[in-house]
Order: C-alpha cells, then sequence, then structure tokens
C-alpha cells in the first residue's frame, strides 16, 4: 500500500463533490468521499470546503521583458509595435536586474496566483542573440520546484528582415527552447512565405512545435492563418502548432471566420487569446464547437510592452469571458477551460488534472464553485506543486512546505 | 486655530509630493511637507509613504440587481437584453435578501476598494413601480457614513412600449431619485422621439439631470447621440446630461464619431463607459480632446445581467486603459481622471480631491506612483470617509473610526 504523506481534507472538488485528497511522492494517490481514508498519523491539510483547482496554464507571457520587482518604470516606447522592439533593445539590457531575476520574480508572481504551468516567449534576435533564453532557462531551473516553463524562441524583431535569426532560432533549439516562434510574416517581415516556411522547417528538423504571433488584423492576418494551416496539415504537426492573437478572427465576416477556424480544426492549429485588449476578440465559442484548442494566457505583466497585467491567469480567465459575453455558468466554464484543461493539452503537460495519479499541482479558492472562482478570481489561499505548498493567502513561500505541517 | 482631528503622516499625494495631510470636521485643513505640524496631541495615522487617492467615483453601478451577499447563482437569462429584463421580473423579487440588504452589501463592497462616490441606476417598471427605488433610498441611508450614492430613476423595460413609466419616472424623482433615465429609444420602444421628448420634459420640470443607457450600434445609436445632443442644447442642460456606455460611437468611421463627439462636447453631453467588454469601445481619448466629460463605472457587479465584476473601479480603470490602449503614464492619468476628477465633475461632487477645504474622503495604496497604483490595483489599505477610517486592508469596518486610534 502507497504511503500517503498527505491529505488535503474536505476539499470541493471541481465537479461539486466533496472529498478528501490523498498525496503520495507528488502525485494525487486517492479521491474519495469518506474521512475513514485519513490515518491517525497522516498530515492533514483542512481545506474547509474550499474549491479545488488544477494548476493554472498560463499559456502565453513574456518573462523575459518583465520589470516585475522594479521600481515603477513609466512606459518609455511610441505608439506602435515596432516602436515597441526597438526601445527594447535600449532599455532592457541596461535594467538593474538580470532577465533571469526578472524571470523569477515573475514566475513567482504567476506561482501565487496558482499557475503550475507557463510558456514564455523569450526574444531571440541579432543584438542579444540568446543572452535573453539564457536568462530564462536559468530561472526556470531556478524555480522548478514551483512550475513549469516551457519557452518559445520568438523572433520578436522579425525573421526575414533580420538575416540571420533564423540560425538563431535554429540554436534556441538547441540550446534549450522547446518551441520555435514567428511574428506577424506579414507586417514586420514583409515575406510570408519566407518566414513561415523558415520556421516550419526549424520545427520540422528539430522535432518542436511552433507558436506564432499573429496580430495582423482582416484579411491579410487571415491570409497567414490559411498559410499556417497549410503548412501545419504538410508537415503533420497536428496539436503542435499555436497562432498567438489571432485578432483577425475576429474581425472578418462570420463565414470566412468559419472558413478559417474549420481549416485550423482540420490542420490541428491552436489558438491562445489574452483577451484582445483594444482588438477584436476571436470567435473562441464557435471556434471551440469546431474543435479547435483555445487557450488564454496573460500575456505582458508590468513590462516593457504594457504597463498592466497581474500575473493572474484565473483573473485573465474572467476578463475573457467578459469579453466574450460569457454569462452562464456552462460558458464560465469555457473560461475555466482555457486556464486548464485546453491549456495544459496545447503545453503537452502529462498527468493533469484532479485525478488518481495526475501530479499534485493544485490550488485552492475560497468560492462555491468553480464559475464563483473565475468570476470573482478571488486569491488563491494555497498553492501546491508536486504536492509541495508552494504559496499561501497570494504570496509564494520562499522554501516549499510539505501539507500539513505547520 | 482650527482644532485638528488627526494627521494622515508621510502621504505621498498624487502629483508625487511627499506631504502631512490634516484632517478637521471631516474635511482636509492643512497639507504640509513640513512634519512640524503634528502637534503632540494630536492622532497620528501613519501612511509610510504610501500614495492617497481621493475617494474613488463609481459613475455606473446598478444596486438593486445585485446578488452580492447571496450564495452563487448561475446566470439565469438567455442571451438578449430582453431576455435579462424579463428574467429580472422572476428573479429580483423572490430573492432571500432584500433590494436594500443586497444593495448595502454593494456599497459596502464597494467601500472597501476605495469608492466614495456612487450613481446607482434602479430599475421602474410597472411590476415593481418605486418598490427597488425604496430599497436603495434606504440603503443609501443607511450607508451615509460610507460614501454618497446618486440615484438614477431608470426604466428598463422601456418607456413608451409601457405606458404608465413615465409617470412613475416623474413619482421616482419626487420620491428621491436624483436624475431620470432612459433606455435604447430605438432598439427597446422603437419610438425615439417619444422617450426622449418624454424623459427631458420630466428633467425639465423637476430640475434635474438625465443619464441615458445608449446600447444601440452603428448608425442607430448614433442617430440618437444626436437626437440627445440637440435636446440638452435646446433644454440649457449642459453638464447635466450623460450618455451611460455610447458604444455606437467606436464602431462608425472616424469622422462620424468625429461629427457626433463635436456635438457632444458643444451641448454638454457626458459620457460614461464600463469598457464596453465584447462591444466596441468610445474613442476616449479623442472625446477627451474634444472636451467631453468622459467617466467610467463598474456597471454590473456580480448581479443578475453579469457574474462577473469585483466592485472596484481602480481595476475598472486599468482595464479601460487596458482596452483603450493606453500604455504611457499620461495615458494612464487620463483613466485615473475617469474614475477620480471627471467622475466627481459628473456627479456634482463639491470640494472634491486632495486639497485644503475638501471633503477627507481618501484612499490609500501600496504604490510609488498614480500609474502604478491604476496598472496593478493593489488592495486598498485604508479609506477614510468625512474623515473617518471606514474600511482598511480591503474590508469595510462595521463601525466608523476615528483615524489614529488603535
Amino acid at each position: 500500500m502507497t504511503k500517503v504523506d498527505a491529505v488535503l481534507a474536505n476539499a470541493l472538488l471541481p465537479d461539486g463533490s466533496r472529498a478528501h485528497i490523498s498525496i503520495s511522492g507528488g502525485q494525487i494517490s486517492a479521491i474519495d468521499a469518506a474521512s475513514s481514508v485519513i490515518a491517525n498519523q497522516t498530515p492533514v491539510l483542512d481545506l474547509g470546503g474550499d474549491v479545488v483547482l488544477p494548476g493554472l496554464c498560463d499559456g502565453h507571457l513574456h518573462l523575459d521583458k518583465t520589470l516585475t520587482g522594479l521600481p515603477w518604470m513609466g512606459h518609455a516606447a511610441g505608439p506602435t509595435r515596432m516602436s515597441r522592439i526597438e526601445t527594447d533593445k535600449t532599455i532592457l539590457p541596461n535594467l538593474p536586474l538580470s532577465t533571469a531575476e526578472r524571470s523569477v520574480n515573475l514566475i513567482r508572481q504567476c506561482v501565487a496566483k496558482g499557475s503550475a504551468h507557463l510558456r514564455s516567449h523569450v526574444d531571440i534576435d541579432l543584438e542579444s542573440r540568446l543572452t535573453k533564453l539564457e536568462g530564462v532557462l536559468d530561472a526556470r531551473e531556478r524555480c522548478r520546484d514551483l512550475a513549469t516553463v516551457q519557452i518559445v524562441a520568438f523572433p520578436q524583431s522579425g525573421v526575414m528582415r533580420r538575416p540571420g535569426t533564423l540560425d538563431l532560432l535554429d540554436q534556441a533549439i538547441a540550446a534549450g527552447a522547446d518551441l520555435v516562434g514567428g511574428i506577424d510574416p506579414g507586417e514586420i517581415d514583409r515575406d510570408p512565405k519566407g518566414q513561415l516556411d523558415g520556421i516550419f522547417a526549424i520545427a520540422g528538423r528539430r522535432g518542436v512545435g511552433i507558436d506564432i504571433h499573429l496580430h495582423e488584423p482582416g484579411e491579410l492576418g487571415l491570409f497567414n492563418v490559411h498559410e499556417i494551416c497549410q503548412r501545419t496539415k504538410a508537415a503533420g504537426m497536428a496539436g503542435k502548432v499555436t497562432i498567438s492573437h489571432g485578432f483577425c478572427l475576429g474581425d472578418v465576416t462570420e463565414s470566412k471566420a468559419r472558413a478559417a477556424v474549420a481549416a485550423m480544426a482540420e490542420a490541428g492549429v491552436m489558438l491562445v487569446t489574452h483577451g484582445a485588449a483594444g482588438w477584436a476578440l476571436p470567435p473562441i465559442a464557435m471556434m471551440r464547437e469546431a474543435g479547435v484548442t483555445v487557450f488564454a494566457g496573460n500575456d505582458d505583466i508590468r513590462d516593457t510592452w504594457s504597463p498592466y497585467g497581474t500575473a493572474d491567469v484565473l483573473e485573465r480567465a474572467a476578463l475573457i469571458g467578459w469579453r466574450a459575453d460569457f454569462r452562464r455558468d456552462d460558458q464560465i466554464m469555457i473560461a475555466y477551460d482555457m486556464v486548464t484543461a485546453a491549456g495544459a493539452r496545447a503545453l503537452g503537460v502529462a498527468d493533469y488534472g484532479i485525478k488518481v495519479g495526475a501530479r499534485a499541482n493544485l490550488c485552492t479558492v475560497a468560492a462555491g464553485s468553480v464559475p464563483e472562482a473565475v468570476a470573482g478570481y478571488p486569491p488563491r489561499k494555497l498553492v501546491l506543486h508536486n504536492g509541495q505548498v508552494v504559496a499561501r493567502d497570494g504570496a509564494t513561500l520562499d522554501r516549499a512546505q510539505a501539507p500539513g505541517r505547520a
């Protein structure tokens, strides 16, 4: 019989049932309704009926750009994306905290909000080469007991307009990045075919996935959605390619959006959204009905690109639900799925969820149901990673603690 | 010499200076940089350098619809506005908490988040007549030491399609409502002229302002913006008429929006926004440049219309800034102004701000500047109303306390 390390007693499960969750070796080893499972000697953490969620998934952020942990700095860039790209090159290398230090600060903040799995884009460009990647790899290692971090080698400054970038992206994968990135093949590179052929070639050669930023509006964006779907299908990369943002899907006619969404579903291309800010929101419910995996991420969190963002991806789910007009509980559950199971599927997280055999990555919220937890996003009372308590009452602990010990 | 009741020491003012704020008789009696102003016997509350904001203004909410304080209830209405209107008639009268009780719960939550001045719409219709108004008037009286509450007599179910409503709106003003409301004169009433003539007649006769919900999109909404401006100008009601939402201003061509905004500026018609959710956001910066007063409100807060909303209007300012692409500090200050000075101007709050002679309605935030306070909206550490501490660390106190006493 497996030795139980601890029991989370009186948990409200996402399905509405009440149970005690046993943890052994960092995994969920049992979920029982009867309290007889709690042996005398087992450490018990009484949740008092709080709802337990699986560790949250933040599928799109930028660890290397954050200013988390620094005194407030006003946004320095001009109003265009290109200005932000260029301004980063003077600001980021001269900050008093390193990429690794700032990334650790932000990972810890994400963990305090209940995130267990992150996908971070990291800038790869001719000036900084792989230095930001090295910083984020360092941060990932330092935070290995707190969260998993998937890294996208992200050509923020463009690919074809900056010869040498493709080679750097390839090196980034060799150095530890998990996916190849891309950005607006039309607007930034003025060469959709060149960029897409280039990044799909690296992905094919290295056997990794792709996550491409696509801010391009209307028909231009739609053109590139179809180009991405065609290449994904040809390469047999279903379930390994993500479009980040995809605002165009929200600002073309419904029939054109449906055609693009059908192509995404057929090719197995996924979408991640941060709620689209001032842009059009992709038609989330329609996309999911068509079979597209749609997940969520915070994107910028107090960084050189945006002063906003709290790192709370449950709050992000509420924001997306608000923008998507998800009012009923079953609709709020779509937003919830976007920051849990759908995100885990997109990020390739194995053994996910609240079930026997899953990693004991959990967070608890003082709420009577999942929709209530999403809509109001109260602070996470407890966050566990691999069965250890890593955050409490909204703050990450200095050292992970075994549950049930004071 | 005025007796000083208390001093808030070591405050960071919105302009970035540090000072001690003296309070006498519920007013700010002095703002001094030198600590010599602190007499030996004066109670002192040390703010430790936290930023002090004037009491926040929430310019659009619905106290009578909230479910605050009740166990979670899933959204029960269908997807249309008309379904929500009809569903309210079966749900709201049968809740286990009265209108007054739920309104008190929500006012207290708003106060915990630093709001000092609220404008609430209250449904007036043929079924409930003035009963909801009576409940909110009761709540306003019960919370008179916590916040000011301005009430709009709101014909949620329509005006012309429900004969008798105009008379009820008139009675509502006589019973204590402060403004006449209106709603989508085209989509709901199918009689723009009838509704607008009707509510402007009441406003003229009773000498009160108007706040009209205008969700209508595109050209239909724009038509009614111009109709409202024309009547406001004719009635000499500059500064007394508000359009709530005005989504149409964000979804017509720029030149048509500019023409409508110019008409609003000339007539003195104001706009309040909650950030527009899935609709188009009005062009806030352009409107303010044209001289239109634009302010902000939370709108639905966990109520029969929406499961979302935290009652935090500083968070709402961040959300509006995110949607409006306000990144620079000077842009964030626009969002800040929308929940402070512009809101106070719209609500007719006298003696507003952090200045000698103003009411001592304040809140404090652990932040190094106003932009940092807005972008991250940390919990309000202290909230004072008329010089008394009414909330602390995000929770409203059971009883107001004099500052500086334990």
